[in-house]
């Protein structure tokens, strides 16, 4: 296993092209994970992420409560199980054990993270101005993590009901752009 | 030229796997273009899309005072242009003339189609609570095209720093997911 710390100025990057997520959240030693498509950067550093949670989702009441997740970036080896996650609810189901994905314990927050996932992003909600209107919670990552064995992770894009594209060929251009 | 009316209910297919994107905007006859990748779905129907666009940015003050802009995806045959609307200020040069792209009149805002791009979606700011925060708006689309002659779309994904990956294979798997 080489899973190390990032540096935080290093996160966009992680997220900027659009992967599905597994957000994992915990409370009362219990933990769940739900599967999110709709984020965003909104800061480089501190990095801040944006997030749709639904309040139909067992994750919101956990993340509402507790003010803390973890974003986990999976790659395609995981599809099978990152769309199990979005098919069910962690209010009738453990889904860590349904679906065999191991958590580790986080640095700084209760969530643990998803040892399955090459990337893991420990946040706290640091604005809640938008949740009532659209379920859409500013996250702060307080501390990220790479698995560095892992080159050129093979992120998956959700299409839209079920249908994914997996990251293909790399474009090197010069740019002034971070 | 196959362009032709998308039901709004399909454009979060188009921005969940999370491509760049080329907005555009306009104001007294002049038009601008800016690239961004901080995007998010918020709600599919109608289409709720939340961005970051920064007010160092031109494209801020055109956004800011008309409320109209359109989000206009393009495919990696125009990486070249993309990078180069992200190098650029449209305070300084007229990027449509620049860059050699086609200005196309939207049906229900000021600002221009993108001929060159397989997706346009017509946008206006619904929601302004966090622009000054994170220079997040919320857009609400309300017309949108798609070029139906592009299968398979090959969508470019930031990485940082002029690295791109484009859209490769796809996966389809059972999901009650939308």
């Amino acid at each position: 296993m080489a899973r190390r710390s990032l540096a935080l100025s290093k996160v966009y990057g992680l997220l900027e092209p659009g992967p599905v997520v597994l957000l994992s959240t915990a409370r009362a030693g219990k933990a769940n994970l739900m599967t999110l498509s709709w984020h965003t950067m909104m800061e480089f550093e501190p990095p801040l992420v944006g997030c749709v949670v639904s309040d139909r989702n067992h994750s919101f009441r956990l993340l509402k409560a507790t003010r803390e997740c973890v974003i986990n970036i999976p790659t395609a080896d995981l599809a099978e199980k990152v769309v199990g996650c979005g098919n069910t609810t962690g209010a009738d189901i453990d889904k860590f054990t349904v679906f065999g994905l191991t958590p580790v314990p986080a640095a700084l927050v209760g969530a643990p993270l998803i040892a399955e996932c090459f990337a893991n992003l420990e946040c706290r909600v640091a604005d809640t101005r938008m949740v009532a209107s659209y379920g859409f919670f500013v996250l702060e990552v307080v501390r990220a993590w790479l698995d560095r064995a892992v080159v050129r992770p093979r992120t998956i894009h959700h299409l839209g009901h079920g249908n994914f594209m997996t990251a293909g060929e790399r474009i090197k251009l010069r740019s002034k752009m971070k």
